[in-house]
């Protein structure tokens, strides 16, 4: 064996639909964290951590397996080994949490912000890595919470500073009415909005191809074969329009006898009525009958939230009410509404809209080591920075030449810089550039604190 | 088959190993993190995250798979998937980002929190899955840095408000010579230093015990076998004490003629003058021979926290100098040198000692809902608290009850509550209660604001 291979050098590649967020992006984006967390803190919700990896049962992954293309393996608990899967969304997850302590007060309003993996065909925007930052309601069928959460999603983007953007919703009460106006399998239901999902992505006329393709053979359950009928119908649905008023009221029709669809209906109109009456603005919301949210777990309103200049980036703030998904692990019914930001996909259009601006540094003032003797004067005085709120680097670097240590400073954007050569040793004095302002002052010790504080 | 079969209820449980933290004890575990983050920008690092998982190789899970217990699996990209591993620490991950970029501004000063996974037997205080919160040096081989970073362990623990903790290091490179004085291999020099590492654990006996256990067979090659010799220089070595001066000089004599032991007893004697230089109190810091951390990848300074109160729970903050680890990426070194924060474990420790203060909410006002009729105004007033900078709560359950309103906030430790019900809309007023106090107050919205904000 030649001793190269016996240590070769490992490449230092990530896996593909992964990344990473150097300090430059990552300042930015721990930027837009905060504004979120304060903004969702502002409606009372309250910080929960649940961890990366579930038992595969409680995420229910045999159903999820093909949707969501789940992370599952084995680890080695005991003797068999447990069935794990990585978390794919943090909305299964709290539904765990609310059944698994039971003694949690009602309502309960949790936030969360964390990682989850999905193994999907990487492409721009799309990773198998992402953050999730969710707050919902859970213990309150009310449709006071409805309206908060689209309170709190315009709060949070308008914090953010955007302010093209708009936040579409519509009912699943609704579109759980069209199997019996349009007259197809209501067991299908779910599969007919997946597909209608994907209106924004595909356009209408690939959508209804999709609904109408044909089985392959007898064993292909796949294919929703829907007849000319009942895509008419759908189509008919999908064409409703006007303003508002005419638009509930020609539902109301569409739908006349559909007991869920028509409750769908009046849920609508009072969030259209309690969003009115919060005044948020005209152009930042749409009632929109296209909304259908891909996952099965809706059970009434649902929300999308897209950037207006860059629609193909699809939502970057999505949600709904589900009020069934606890009943999983108690058999119990328990209302739960709420929504997520999808934190790399709002940085990624944010970004791409040049709203992120670079950081290189955090450093208030970077103090130099021009003379090795008084390197000590030089971390007691970081110190001293530092304990009275100031950031303050020590250059740590090889090269200690002067225009080293400057030329560090200016690619870090540092603004000050503290220089201790034998002169102002002497003169019991500190050096002090200001790099914006391309002027040094002679100072005090106390004199720099001043001025840096 | 049965229908309760078809639909059976899952158990809401947890992977052994694994926790959640529900909001009473998450918010209180911001609040360290924050402080955390905060001391380390005081310093100049900054943020960087990396994906939850890498390439096997690049973690280098083949060498790491038995020491760390890693969670090793075949994802599906492409046609053979990849081999994958979730992350075991946040320290290789830096080093791969360090060759991944060869243009980051060196010396690269970077933190990162986030989760890490080992599949450890779990136990009290032991995880699973647990946070890191590593601040590292990347391109310094100054001792100033391995400095810095004793004077950032000593700021963060000094501003997380403990008081009765030790920083103690020691140095590899001494550590290094003891092959050389006790005669025993080389190559078995780490294992020789993963079992003095367990001391603390486990007592002088057993680890001496355990350095002259007997191979099995002749295929056992775990057995270290010392010989009395070997382990009476290791006593020795270990036995070594008195003031930091006479330790020094004892340790030069132990040592002589060993080079690159005498460089490592030189550079704890400058941090020594280091660290008495910042006046950091004598009795946070203690240079003591008997710490080696486990892990293989360290080459000088080596750094360990315990909490004096309870030294069982192991170090909280634990670090080092590693100057290789870049190596295996671009065959170059690249000196560094940093320590991690267990958040979980430091948590853990903070619980046990009763300095975790539970809290139930962020709330500072909950609004009621005591008449239907007005929950508009509610969710309105509300908007208007928020956009001001409070934190305001609407009361979203079922029952309305002021009884049950009243409890929620109690239970809660919301310290306000607004109330409008007829009376008070009535005269244009606002009831304000103020449940620390216990007096109500009527007064107009702007007062409200004003009493809030």
């Amino acid at each position: 064996m030649k001793k190269e291979e016996k240590n070769p050098t490992v490449k230092p590649e990530l896996l593909g639909g992964f990344k990473d967020y150097l300090p430059e992006t990552m300042i930015p984006r721990q930027g837009i964290i905060a504004i979120i967390k304060k903004t969702y803190e502002s409606f009372g919700f309250l910080p929960l951590e649940t961890p990366g990896m579930e038992r595969s049962s409680v995420l229910g992954s045999d159903k999820n397996d093909f949707r969501m293309q789940v992370y599952r393996f084995k680890d080695n608990f005991g003797e068999t080994g447990q069935d794990v899967t990585l978390r794919f969304d943090l909305t299964v997850p709290l539904s765990r949490v609310v059944a698994a302590y039971p003694n949690l007060v009602k309502p309960f309003k949790r936030y969360q912000l964390g990682s989850v993996w999905r193994k999907e065909k990487p492409q721009a925007g799309r990773f198998r890595e992402f953050a999730q930052f969710d707050a919902d309601i859970v213990g309150s069928d009310s449709i006071l919470a409805d309206s908060e959460i689209i309170s709190l999603m315009y709060e949070t983007m308008k914090n953010l500073g955007v302010i093209n953007f708009v936040i579409r919703f519509n009912n699943r009460k609704i579109l759980n009415g069209l199997p019996n106006v349009a007259n197809f399998d209501e067991k299908r239901a779910a599969d007919v909005f997946q597909i209608l999902d994907k209106l924004d992505k595909l356009g209408p006329e690939k959508v209804f191809e999709e609904l109408q393709l044909k089985p392959l053979s007898e064993f292909d359950k796949e294919a929703l074969n829907l007849s000319d009928e009942s895509v008419a119908k759908i189509r008919e649905f999908l064409a409703i329009s006007g303003d508002l008023e005419s638009v509930i009221e020609k539902l109301k029709t569409f739908f006349n006898g559909v007991a869920l669809a028509q409750e769908g209906i009046a849920e609508c109109e009072q969030i259209i009525e309690n969003i009115k009456f919060l005044g948020i603005p005209q152009e930042n919301w749409k009632f929109d009958l296209s909304v259908a949210r891909g996952l099965g777990y809706y059970t009434g309103p649902v929300f999308e939230t897209t950037l207006s200049e860059i629609p193909e980036m699809g939502s970057v703030f999505s949600g709904g009410r589900f009020d069934d998904l606890v009943m999983r692990f108690t058999g119990e019914r328990v209302p739960a509404v709420g929504a997520s930001v999808g934190v790399d996909r709002l940085f990624a259009a944010l970004e791409k809209l040049g709203k992120i601006k670079k950081i290189q540094s955090v450093s208030k003032v970077l103090l130099t080591i021009i003379d090795e003797r008084y390197a000590k004067d030089i971390i007691k005085m970081a110190q001293g920075l530092r304990n009275v709120g100031v950031n303050a680097e020590v250059f740590l670097g090889k090269d200690r030449s002067f225009k080293n240590q400057l030329a560090y400073a200016l690619k870090k954007e540092i603004p000050f810089m503290i220089i201790l050569g034998e002169e102002e040793k002497k003169q019991g004095m500190i050096k002090l550039k200001d790099l914006n302002r391309r002027e040094e002052m002679l100072l005090t010790e106390n004199e720099v604190i001043d001025k840096l504080i």
